[in-house]
Order: C-alpha cells, then sequence, then structure tokens
C-alpha cells in the first residue's frame, strides 16, 4: 500500500470516527439520535447518502460513461467515503433516453445524460448541450458559469422538472459521421437516413434528412444492416470503440450540430434539498471535475484513434461541402425562431444565448482562430 | 439569510463541531492531544490549517488573481471553514516574481504564479505554463491531466525545488501585445524592447528583440515612459484595466509564445505531506476547478473588453506577418535544441511534450478548426 493509499482509507475513516465519536460520546447525555454535529448544522449533517445513477451510456464507452464514474469518484474522495452515487450503463435502471423522466418522478435520485435527448419534452433542454452552430467548449463553458446560463437552465429544469442539473462533461466538436455515400452537395442530403440527436433532427429535416435518434449502443447495427446510410455519435476515440469503421467508408467533419455538447449529471431536487451544505458543494466540485476531466481524455485519446483508423486504409476523411453548412445554418436560425414562437422560455434564453454567440464568436476570431490556423493542420 | 447561505453557515460548523465534540468527549478519558479521529487516521486529521498564499499578481486584476481566490473559496467550502488559504498580492509577502523561491524555502506555504517566471532557475519550470508555438488550452490540459505531463513536472518540482504544484488557471491564447511602431516583417523586431516573459525572452532575443521581463503592475509605466516599446501581459480584459490602450495604439494578436499560459498553485512539499488526506483531495479538487474558472472567467469578459477598445477609435488590431510568425517558430525550436543539450531533464519531458503537439494538433485540425473557421471572424 503506498503512502495515497494509506491516506485515502485512513481520511475515509476520519468522518465515520468524528460521528461515531460523537454519537458515542452523546448517548451519555442524550439517547436520542441528535449528535453536536446535528445540532450545529440544525439538521442530521454529514450522514451516509448512498445514490443510484441512470445514465444513457454503454459501460465500454470508458470516456462519456467515465463522466459518470469520475463525478462518482470524486464525490467519494472529498466525502471521506461518506456519499457514494452508483452509476450504471444505459438501460439498466431505466431506458438510455429515458433518464431525465426518471429523475423528475423519483425512480431514480441521480442521472449522467445529454439534455438534448429531451427536446421531445421541450426544446430548451437543447441549451445544456448544444445547439447546430452554437458555442464551442471554452463558450459554452463561459456562458454557462461565468455568462449566467447554468443558473437560467437550473431555473428552468426546478420549475419544469423538479431536477437540478451541473455540467459533468463535454466531447468538443464532434465529427460528422460515417457516411455509406459521398455528400458533395446539399442536394445529397434528400432522403438520408441519418442517426443524430437533438435539435440537428430537426434542423437536418428541413434539409430532406430522415432522422432517428438511437443510443449510442445501437448505433453499430442501424449501420450494418443499412437501416441508416450514415450515423454520427462523437468523434475517432468512440467511433473506433463501436467499430463504425469497419462498416463505413466515409468520415465527415465538423459535426456542425454540436460543437462542444455539454453532458450533465441531474438530480431531483428533493433529493438535493435534503444534502447537507457541505454535499452540495462536493456535487458543485466534483461535476466540474467531471466536466474538465471528460474534455482531456477525449482530446488525448482523439488523435491516436484517428491516426489508426486512417492508416487501415479504408477510411477517408473529409469536410461536408460549404454548400451543406450554409443551408444548414440557415436552417438552423430558421427553426430557432419557430421554436421561440412556440416556447417562451426559449425564445427568452436564446436572446442572451445568441448574442453571448455573436461577440465571443468576434474575441475567437481573434488569437485564438490566428493560432490555431496556424499551427494545425488535417493528417496529410 | 437565503437556504443556501444558511446551509452555508450550517455546513461550516458541522466539521467544526464534530471536532470540538470529539476532543471534549475524550478529555474525559484522554488528557492528550488525540482524539478518535485522529487515532482511526493514524495522524491528526481535520486539523485548523491556515496558509499564507503569496502571487505574482496585482489584486486589481480580479481574473488572475481571481484564479488564487477562487482556490481560496473553494478549500475553504470543501472544507467545511477548516481549512484557510489567505492569498496576497504579488510583492506584498515576497517580490511578484519569487514566489517559487519562497515557497521552496519555506518562507511561505503556498504560492498562485507562472512556472515560466522560473525559467532563469531551470528551463523546466516552462512547460509548466507555456513553450512558445506550444498547446492550446484543451491540448495543454490533456497533457497535464491525461498524458502524464504534470505527473513528470510534479517529480521534477519534488526534486527540484522541494515543491507540489497544481494547475490553478489559464488565460487561453493571449494577445500579442501593444506596440508604439508597426511590425511589417521580422526586420522591424530588431532593436526593439519588449516586456515578455517565459522562454519567449530568449526565442526573441534570436530576432534581435531587447526583452525585459516586469511584474504585471510595473507595465503601464515601462510602456508609457518609453522604456520600452512594446509590452505584452495577457488579453482584452486585464489589458483595458492596466490602460494600455491610452499609450500605444497597435493591438496586435495572436501571442504565439503562449497559446494557453498555465498558472499553478504552488505548495511547499512538507506542508504538503503534513496535510490529511482528505484535505489532499480538497487541494486537487479546488485547483482543477481555479483552473477552468479562470479561462471561463477571461473568455466571457474579454469580449466585451476588446469591443469597447476597438469603438474608442484610438486602438488598431492587427495580426502578426507570417514571416513574423515563422521566424520566431524556427527560433523557438532551435532554442528547444539547444535547452536540451544543455538541461538532460527538459529533453526528457520535451520529447513526450513535442511528440504528443504534433499528434494533438492534426487532430485539432479537423473538427475544430473547420468548425472555428466556418463560426469565427475577427471584429470587422
Amino acid at each position: 500500500m503506498d503512502r495515497r493509499e494509506f491516506l485515502g482509507s485512513a481520511g475515509k475513516g476520519v468522518l465515520g470516527a468524528a460521528a461515531v465519536g460523537l454519537a458515542a460520546c452523546n448517548q451519555a447525555t442524550d439517547a436520542g439520535a441528535t449528535t453536536l454535529a446535528a445540532e450545529a448544522a440544525g439538521d442530521n449533517s454529514l450522514p451516509q447518502v448512498e445514490w443510484q445513477m441512470a445514465t444513457s451510456w454503454p459501460a465500454a464507452l470508458d470516456t462519456i460513461f467515465g463522466g459518470a464514474t469520475y463525478f462518482a469518484e470524486r464525490v467519494s474522495a472529498l466525502s471521506g467515503g461518506r456519499f457514494v452515487v452508483d452509476p450504471r450503463e444505459g438501460g439498466e435502471l431505466v431506458p438510455a433516453l429515458e433518464v431525465l423522466q426518471s429523475v423528475q418522478s423519483g425512480g431514480v435520485q441521480s442521472g449522467h445524460t445529454a439534455s438534448y435527448y429531451y427536446t421531445g419534452l421541450s426544446p430548451v433542454t437543447a441549451f445544456g448541450t448544444a445547439l447546430p452552430f452554437g458555442l464551442t467548449y471554452r463558450e459554452q463553458n463561459a456562458w454557462l458559469y461565468a455568462g449566467g446560463g447554468l443558473e437560467q437552465m437550473q431555473e428552468y429544469y426546478a420549475a419544469t422538472f423538479n431536477t437540478i442539473q451541473f455540467p459533468a462533461g463535454n466531447t468538443g466538436a464532434q465529427m460528422g459521421g460515417w457516411f455509406n455515400k459521398e455528400i458533395n452537395s446539399v442536394a445529397d442530403l434528400q432522403g438520408l437516413r441519418f442517426r443524430t440527436a437533438g435539435l440537428n433532427a430537426q434542423m437536418l429535416a428541413k434539409l430532406g434528412v430522415q432522422v432517428q435518434t438511437l443510443p449510442g449502443a445501437e448505433i453499430f447495427q442501424a449501420l450494418q444492416t443499412g437501416a441508416v446510410d450514415a450515423a454520427e455519435w462523437v468523434g475517432p476515440y468512440d467511433d473506433q470503440k463501436l467499430d463504425f469503421h469497419t462498416v463505413a467508408q466515409f468520415y465527415y467533419y465538423p459535426g456542425f450540430w454540436e460543437p462542444a455538447p455539454t453532458l450533465e449529471v441531474q438530480i431531483g431536487l428533493d433529493e438535493w434539498n435534503e444534502l447537507p451544505s457541505l454535499y452540495q458543494d462536493i456535487v458543485r466540485s466534483a461535476a466540474k471535475e467531471a466536466n474538465m476531466n471528460m474534455m482531456n481524455q477525449y482530446d488525448f485519446l482523439n488523435p491516436g484513434a484517428l491516426t489508426e483508423m486512417l492508416e487501415s486504409g479504408d477510411v477517408e476523411l473529409l469536410p461536408f461541402p460549404d454548400d451543406v453548412m450554409e443551408a444548414a445554418q440557415e436552417a438552423a436560425f430558421e427553426l430557432y425562431d419557430e421554436l421561440g414562437a412556440q416556447t417562451p422560455e426559449f425564445a427568452e434564453i436564446f436572446e442572451g444565448w445568441n448574442s453571448f454567440r455573436q461577440t465571443t464568436h468576434e474575441w475567437f476570431g481573434v488569437a485564438e482562430r490566428a493560432f490555431l490556423t496556424f499551427a494545425t493542420q488535417p493528417p496529410a
């Protein structure tokens, strides 16, 4: 056992021992359950808390499912092992795309999912993950954490889903996905059967695409059997694990419908309100760490996976043609007008989001863009 | 007092009450300092810890000094107020550019600084902040956290400075700075007196620049009095606060010598080893949060500051000419060869870092670059 492991298990014992010690001590004067700590806190603080966590992910995808497991690890570490979260893969506790509904109903205490899976319940959920032609990773985090975006979204979730959510993962700009035919112009999208998710479904429908939203675990078979002509999931590391490169040839970029999708931890509001303040702070910290950690993992693992798939010789890496990007962008902003007209809360959040999008895109057009275009090139 | 404030102060009391309770309880059987908790942990756990923190920053720069204050806030929140860090502005405890020396000697328990201020002690410190033509924000974090970079750097710091460090802030790609004359080609760098920091000093010296490294608080006066012809600090938000736009006209980009400088918390190794495991985990979490939080703050605040300075009408926003970037890149890699020949540890870390730089630049040349170049433009 090395020093860190030793301190880890020792630390785990500390809070437990403190609680036991207090309880034993107080039994002399008070046979009830009240302890000094609980008196000081005004409620039963530092309790043992155990939560299940439903997720939307196959456990084999260690990066995206890792958002849930890393969150759980940090919650445990920061609570000396007294607050335990147990993440399960998609479908194990509830269907992979019904995590929010289950958290809302109290069927499970917590979830890890992509909020844009729930645009059928409300289009507002899309802001929590990604909007087509929206924000990059840094822009998204700036809007959520510094720009008031998360507070706005939390107010909406509390009122609508009796749920509180925290960003807890991001994939960065995704790839456009795997296609069995070349896309040479916007006309080639007509009738294309394509697996994707979020508002992209409605945007691409405007361009004639027939969209299906399948959970990650079901995409390979759909692509292999020809149930879809094309499919996107995340990017090289996940896509290689899911073997898409063995059943489709053309690998398009960028996934303009999700420049930086955020995954989130969702918690039933009643569960949340029962947590001691210290545990709430632990959740905030663990979720932020999970948010950054998932991005780091993808950024470290994607380059090698892309190289390997390209070296296999069967994969052709292609950018989407300009006219596809331009037509899609026009369709996206048309869609945002329609959604705003139907759902006032969408319009309200969109206004601030879109204003930030415009100024931040100007700033990222300066130093970041100049350095990135000087320094980077796609693989030859 | 709202619920959150109430729980905050209640939570703060919990651990304190637990320790007090245990101490009082144990006095009955043991007059010494040993408590049940301490017995369980095998050392004196959950102690009250108070650290001073020396920084390199003017307190008025709420973003970069905020890396230290936000770290301190999170440490306090996650420890129920028992672990207190007190950050002071540059020069208050020790000279702004001598934080590492003071942490090393035990003069102060902790610091928040840029490790590349200490390239005079060892060029290896540069990897902790930024190397010219190095890694972007996401690439840097991927290398540090997922790619083993931080472990390598921590081993080096432990052996060389008796210090452990954690990334705790980033500014993103900086601006190239404020110039009193236009830079139309690499020849215009000859004899230029320029405030900058890190290995950039040695790189630009190869191109004829006379470099001075001044702390942030001293730059304005040097630029105003003509002691330097040009100066770079961070980017629009800080630069506006420091009034550089009132004494120089040409605002160049990008700061190719620091595509994503990391700031770090430095802790004396003896202090670190005395911390209970739980407090060490708190430091890890608080530093990661501070790392992300500083980036979010800069990304949220820079766009507006840039717009305001450009609208003042006296500022001209200009990209560095290609030949300047190319000549500087050549000088940088020549420098890395020289430093590696002099310092074996530099060569060892450089090898892995540079290999990662190449593959990650290929990956960022695909989806991220394609989306960023489609979506962003500098302000008109």
